[in-house]
């Protein structure tokens, strides 16, 4: 599991922050590997009591996130501010369109509203196994 | 390689337009694994022909990345237009920080600004296998 770097001068977002953060936004991105290579995608989504969910087509993530494990990230930078922060979901990815385990009954609860056009039948869910974040304040150099 | 969803009504951003988008601006995720995990982190980066090139510390990027396959990725939702696009970089990193190669070269041609504060001596660059581009035009629903 990833543990931040100790020589960086990142504050720690507490897990319950990164969850109302992941609760504010609606654009992160998810990562997985297919064929051992890493590919990022962005992706709206909802979070429904820790689970992410966002709504697919069949395609590159439906064949091969599901069982796998992922990482789904959102970051901002407020510029007014100078504060940038991310928050990172490790966790496996589920096909949650119609299995009945809890984390996808949690996932269908939640209402994820794509942007892109198409038809998007199915759910992907995340459950995760780390909730973390961090942020920082950029100098004035 | 990631071939983009037949299915879905997107764009296909062609490569050259994909590197001016690369050029044109300047915070991008990182995306590779550590212990069968995907990571993303949020990353300052400069484009130098065709190479992402970041400047990092000693930690988790400079520890797993080099000579792995990595994934790189911009996007952004222009609300005003509703059109959403992203690039996506595949490639292998490599820790450019002295190596005498012709990507370290190239990557140390270029001149990323961290936002977060702190020390980061290393150059870690993308050496791309594949860079693509998808774009949509949101609907009216």
């Amino acid at each position: 599991m990833y543990e931040p770097d100790a020589s960086s001068d990142l504050e720690v977002i507490p897990e319950a922050e990164c969850l109302q953060l992941l609760e504010r936004h609606h654009l992160g991105r998810i990562a997985f590997v297919v064929d051992g290579q890493p590919l990022i995608f962005p992706v709206n989504y909802a979070l429904s009591h820790r689970i992410v969910t966002i709504r697919t087509a069949h395609g590159t993530k439906l064949a091969h996130a599901p069982g796998s494990n992922v990482a789904f990230e959102i970051d901002e930078y407020e510029s007014s501010r100078h504060i940038g922060w991310s928050v990172l979901v490790q966790g496996v990815a589920i096909d949650a369109t119609t299995a009945l385990d809890d984390v996808s009954w949690t996932a269908r609860g939640g209402t994820p509203h794509p942007l892109a056009p198409g038809v998007r039948i199915h759910r992907l869910a995340i459950s995760p196994t780390s909730i973390t974040g961090r942020r920082f304040k950029a100098g004035c150099s």
